[in-house]
């Protein structure tokens, strides 16, 4: 097992190896875990490992609950948000009682969000089941929900009290999750680690822990910098601004990492196109987002996307800041007018 | 014109003044307030200043829309909250724009919940209309909405970039706000501020500025101290267990600082009759009470009122914090278990 401290506006541990699932007590009360615990999770997840979390805790002594979600990005709406704040007063939750988060980011994000705002804040804990989960959204303390005008529109910072990383759980992960996982997973290698992109391409299941583990301290150092995502958290986003566009316009058919996977090509390209970066940064990407099963590019017609990052939530008062490689294993940070945004993509 | 200035997780001023609206511009200017703004105020505010505020910052040259809410406790909603959030998306507000809240504590709780989680927090801007929110709810950054279970049961700690108390508005307010403001008014008083009684009982109407600045002072210190409200903001709590309570058993139709008049009085009497306190302090409050026309008991039988109490959300798996007074000017922090709170107020 390995372990990266995050010292955020709150400190924690992320855990990180196999088979943490059968000694989570032991580890909810080295991180003094308490009061009553409610388990948010969706459907597919409550199927598998649902009930063995819930047996293993309340074995233990906890008082356990569960809360099940269909699932998907609809289950980030106002309306479940909504729904479960109403469960947990209904059923007297109070601050010292805990939430716990067992799923992909979509969980994550809606267990997340109600922790952070029901009674202005209770105990919350993360276990992720998704690669994207891992290596990503249950580090850094973004919490969302999603509105009609888009993803993620409404949320909070707010840190978890503990991150379990069962990495065994990848093996129950259908070959979709997995893929848009390791589009995340390469993003971390693309913007700030060379040595990253080569244990990506040496194979994921052989180097599962030590990949995991570098992205998750990765984002640590970058949090730990940035925690409100005002200066270099901004980087995280490679490929999000146009891949946010990809699931909007593709009415969240293609799914997150996906998505972002066709972002980072269709900036990386770019770039290469305009003679700012090495041709090897744009190969060695589409390398990896090949050998893992992702997607290089997208019919929508670019016109209709770069129309869709018009409201990303990035957007400043009319600047756009987007995320450019540099070179390989470096990304950095570039402000644009809305018209100068439209010109470096489309011209 | 007197300026409080907060430092909590953010900096900003409370100003406290008369006639501060004529000048709103000026000193939006000064806390860099830019973007468009969109002022969220309910009917009867905006039937006396929802225009002119409009007019005089549109007249500055800022893009300002209004989004009026129909008042009361009932616009503390989810429903209403997720209305305006998606009037935020579809409008296009970004996170450079700023929410301005022009009413008292509802509309200030309502747009501070909304500013606080649209896009991870925009800016938000308070100018309060009512004596309660002068002199409690538009400082400390706690914002809220209510759910069917209870009140304030979700929300944000957030903190403004501006705070206007505009005293001239006190001639507007109808007599049932002026008192309701004078029972939190009255508080202040008698958990930190001997000599504030005294100013309190020369008549609120000629030391109007002097005593809301030493309120939103006196509660500066306390949110310096702990913003998060873990320990010593417990004190501002003063009346408010049982006055939760007041409100709910009546439905809302008790005005919350009737509520919190008597939820002082129960306390500080039941301290009387254990020889805990002298008399003195009762009579005291209950003559300033009478003074502004506030109630000091209620016909709900006491034994309803405690077990309302016991989903009040400051308790903490089983323990309630209660605020007791210890003489004039003073109250403390007592923690006690359920049954030891019911024996202390019943027997």
């Amino acid at each position: 097992m390995k372990t990266v401290k995050i010292k955020a506006s709150k400190s924690y541990s992320v855990l990180i190896g196999e088979n943490l699932i059968n000694s989570l007590p032991k580890h909810f009360q080295k991180a003094k875990i308490g009061g009553k615990l409610l388990i948010i999770t969706d459907e597919k997840v409550n199927s598998f490992y649902g009930d063995k979390v819930l047996d293993i805790l309340t074995f233990a002594g906890y008082n356990v609950q569960k809360y099940v979600v269909s699932g998907g990005e609809k289950s980030k709406s106002g309306k479940v948000y909504l729904e479960i704040l109403d469960y947990l007063a209904q059923n007297e939750y109070t601050r010292k009682d805990t939430i716990v988060a067992l799923g992909g980011g979509v969980v994550g994000d809606l267990a997340g969000f109600v922790s952070a705002t029901y009674l202005r804040g209770i105990n919350f804990v993360q276990i992720p089941t998704t690669l994207l989960a891992f290596a990503d959204s249950s580090v850094g303390g973004k919490t969302a929900i999603n509105l009609k005008s888009g993803k993620n529109l409404v949320g909070a910072f707010y840190q978890p009290k503990l991150v379990v990383c069962d990495i065994s759980l990848i093996k129950t992960l259908d070959k979709k999750d997995y893929a848009s996982g390791m589009a995340e997973i390469i993003k971390y290698g693309m913007i700030f680690d060379k040595k990253l992109l080569e244990l990506i391409k040496n194979g994921m299941e052989e180097n599962a822990e030590e990949i995991i583990f570098k992205c998750v301290a990765l984002k640590k150092r970058v949090v730990q910098k940035d925690e409100k995502d005002n200066g270099v958290r901004g980087l995280l986003n490679f490929g999000h601004t146009l891949g946010h566009a990809v699931e909007k316009c593709s009415g969240f058919r293609v799914a997150h990492g996906k998505a972002v996977a066709i972002g980072m090509s269709i900036i990386t390209e770019t770039c290469v196109r305009k003679g700012l970066i090495e041709s090897e940064v744009l190969n060695t990407l589409t390398e990896l987002l090949v050998q893992y099963g992702l997607p290089t590019k997208t019919d929508i017609p670019l016109e209709t996307l770069m129309e869709a990052t018009m409201l990303d939530k990035k957007r400043k008062g009319g600047i756009i800041t987007a995320v450019i490689p540099k070179k390989m294993g470096k990304c950095i940070l570039k402000d644009f007018t809305i018209e100068s945004w439209k010109d470096f993509i489309l011209n």
